[in-house]
């Protein structure tokens, strides 16, 4: 390729994201000419159905019906995969394009979740980028903040809001005072949420998206099966309400942070600090925070989802390699990427927010706080609220109904709170399964 | 210079940021070397005062006197530039360092502010890099975020927290209902604020940033001179009072966008709405948003001072430069920069707030709602609280003190409400000069 020559490109998959990213083209390729200083072109397609109308005019770009014959086809210098999911005919034409010593850029989070580390071998052994801005984080520019401008920094902890989805329906949770399958129906009909919507709501999605900033973060492979994952369908509006009450927010949070044992891991419903920024991050946006030796703390704040917001990462894919920048597929060469070594889920350490239903009864509430004590729990704060006794005739009082009881503890190692609970549950004062949600500090 | 070579770095100006910088490359050079494909080494440096305790080993590096020396030795690949200041050494050794073939990497906003269009083209000619990641919002990847990452998108609207002392004063008057004047005192004993700080306090720190930011989301030649300036400090503890009251916060905004009429470009107190993200932006953290057409908005939050994230934007630049990355100084050619063309302050279009002082008499609050109507301006809300007059003897009224009277406008021109005010104030009817903030809506 000289460097004056157009780069061209073939684009597999034109759903909502590559129609956009043909439009981008369309409107801005003159600007972006003169930005990377070759002009950008797309070559060559390919889709499912051929006859749909996606809005954008196709009539001068390649037909393939075959995105692998696309990936392998020698008219584009790179190929953009758009098609999704971890396996099939997606992974197959990247390996493909890699093969030809085709540059890659992609929005693949299942892929680089399930097999990062191979790719970005492959890539770098065929000498070609594989680029990846718009897979962990929508529009937000969070890959290449920890590839490039944070190369001169030691991270300590990543964390963000990276699903749309779940923080729509637990910020209109939290602003209506309703439920969850309130909020997720409403989210289904205004398309905020999948008609299958478990692998968002159950956290996996933002589970796939921590994995790839894990690797680049810390510089070790991709491992996306050993996180911690716990969706938010058990969240209810008594949590919303304490939360409130308590000087918190619930949002749901990937956290990744070097601890003793190696790195944590975890996608989960979390009491944020209202005071802190991140809790201000309302609806479908996304936020991902990265605390560092050198830098501090950055959030980055922006759309996480959306056809045009994730063209223009990928579109920023594009620009680099065709300007000529080089950068490791996780920043660093593959070869370089250490293992990952797991902390457990068992030894983190931090606060819990536990909510009871505790059976009215002499004596129960003494008990529990004796069960935590028993674990050494220190408890920062404690309501109870005591329901007053129905009468239904003079003189004859019916049980009264199970009562609410709040505990905030002091930084304890998540094995001893789940001891100490399981032991409560069992001990019988309580009407339901425990309500446990951690709690996240920031400075 | 060979790809494997190390690349040289002479520092000129050792004192906060260089001595950090210094620091980060002990500390990480091995890592930068993996990251970047060449080790990273500081041959020489320059600083006024040899003898000086830096707490740094400056021994294996070749010390200059003259800045200007050491940027024209040949010892060095890049020139790295932490004198500050628009005229004087610093600006003769940058263009003797572009002169001499060397990158260079700056945080020197003043002088980048003042000729930086000119340096671009110098460096240009030259074949060189000139970066200044830690020139606009210290360690927050504005400019790398502008110069490639929205290389696909045309921005509508740039705007920020720009400056942690303003920040950090509005922020400590609001929470803690105190004057200016006493915040300011605060500040300075505490580093948050020099010992003169006009520069900071009247907005010209924010506008030489947002010149820069400016020219490359736009894509125009830096204009530092038609900047509207406008600081913080004939903001009262009444105007947080109404602020909060009217769901606003106050906030030194510098704000850039386009209009018909061509580039606005202003830095002045601002109303934001309190449930926008940025209005939680407190204390001396800064903030930056982006709004453009296809990834629409973007915020990037983090410390826009400090010796350590100075040193880690210098070090992006670096790494950028040392991997081979080249981007045009404003994201593009300089030969392609537009003349900037100033929207005229008078043709702002926005609401306002206004507060008055009125005399409490019958007629005045009349006649000042006329004026608005006169100019055409619609008001959204008025709170006006009457005092009780006091009385001193039976039977005996005193005049009454003027009455707070708080008015928000409808969208506005400048030049009507500034005319509205001139004529208020001309009838008689206040007591002060009126406070007039600007509110900014964000979507």
């Amino acid at each position: 390729m000289e460097a004056t020559a157009p780069i061209r490109i073939g684009v597999a998959g034109v759903g909502t994201v590559g129609a956009s990213l043909i439009r981008l083209i369309e409107r801005h390729g003159n600007d972006l000419a003169v930005r990377s200083g070759r002009s950008i072109m797309v070559n060559g397609v390919s889709a499912r159905d051929r006859g749909k109308d996606r809005g954008v005019d196709l009539s001068g770009m390649a037909w393939f019906d075959d995105p692998v014959a696309l990936a392998g086809d020698p008219g584009s210098d790179i190929f953009v995969e758009l098609i999704g999911g971890a396996g099939g005919p997606a992974r197959e034409a990247v390996e493909t394009a890699i093969m030809s010593g085709k540059h890659v850029v992609t929005a693949n989070k299942a892929l680089l979740a399930d097999c990062g580390t191979e790719l970005a071998r492959k890539a770098e052994a065929a000498g070609v980028s594989l680029n990846f801005e718009a897979a962990a984080a929508g529009g937000i520019p969070i890959i290449k903040t920890l590839r490039e401008t944070l190369a001169g920094n030691t991270v300590s902890r990543i964390y963000g809001i990276l699903n749309g989805t779940c923080n729509y329906i637990l910020t209109r949770m939290e602003k209506e005072k309703i439920g969850f399958e309130e909020c997720l129906a409403d989210a289904q009909r205004l398309g905020y949420a999948e008609s299958d919507p478990s692998f968002d709501i159950g956290g996996q999605d933002a589970a796939h998206k921590l994995a790839l900033l894990t690797a680049i973060a810390f510089g070790t492979e991709v491992d996306s099966t050993s996180l911690y994952v716990e969706g938010i369908s058990s969240i209810s509006p008594a949590d919303f309400e304490a939360a409130d009450e308590l000087g918190y927010r619930i949002r749901l949070l990937g956290v990744a942070c070097r601890t003793e044992s190696g790195i944590e891991q975890r996608v989960h419903p979390t009491m944020i600090p209202r005071s802190s920024a991140i809790a201000h991050i309302d609806g479908v946006t996304n936020a991902v925070a990265v605390e560092a030796d050198f830098v501090g703390q950055l959030i980055l704040c922006g759309p996480g989802a959306g056809g045009e917001a994730t063209a223009s990462s990928v579109m920023s894919d594009i620009a680099d390699i065709a300007r000529g920048d080089r950068v490791g597929t996780f920043g660093r060469p593959a070869s370089d990427l250490e293992p990952y070594r797991r902390a457990a889920m068992r030894a983190h350490e931090g606060g819990y927010y536990v909510r009871l239903s505790v059976f009215d009864r002499p004596g129960a509430f003494a008990a529990i706080a004796g069960r935590m004590a028993e674990r050494g729990i220190s408890l920062e704060s404690i309501v109870q609220r005591h329901r007053a006794p129905r009468t239904t005739a003079p003189g004859h009082l019916v049980p009264v109904e199970p009562a609410p009881v709040i505990m905030i503890t002091y930084d304890t190692a998540e094995a001893e709170i789940r001891a100490a609970l399981d032991t409560i549950k069992s001990d019988g004062h309580i009407a339901e399964t425990p309500q446990m949600i951690r709690i996240e500090q920031f400075d």
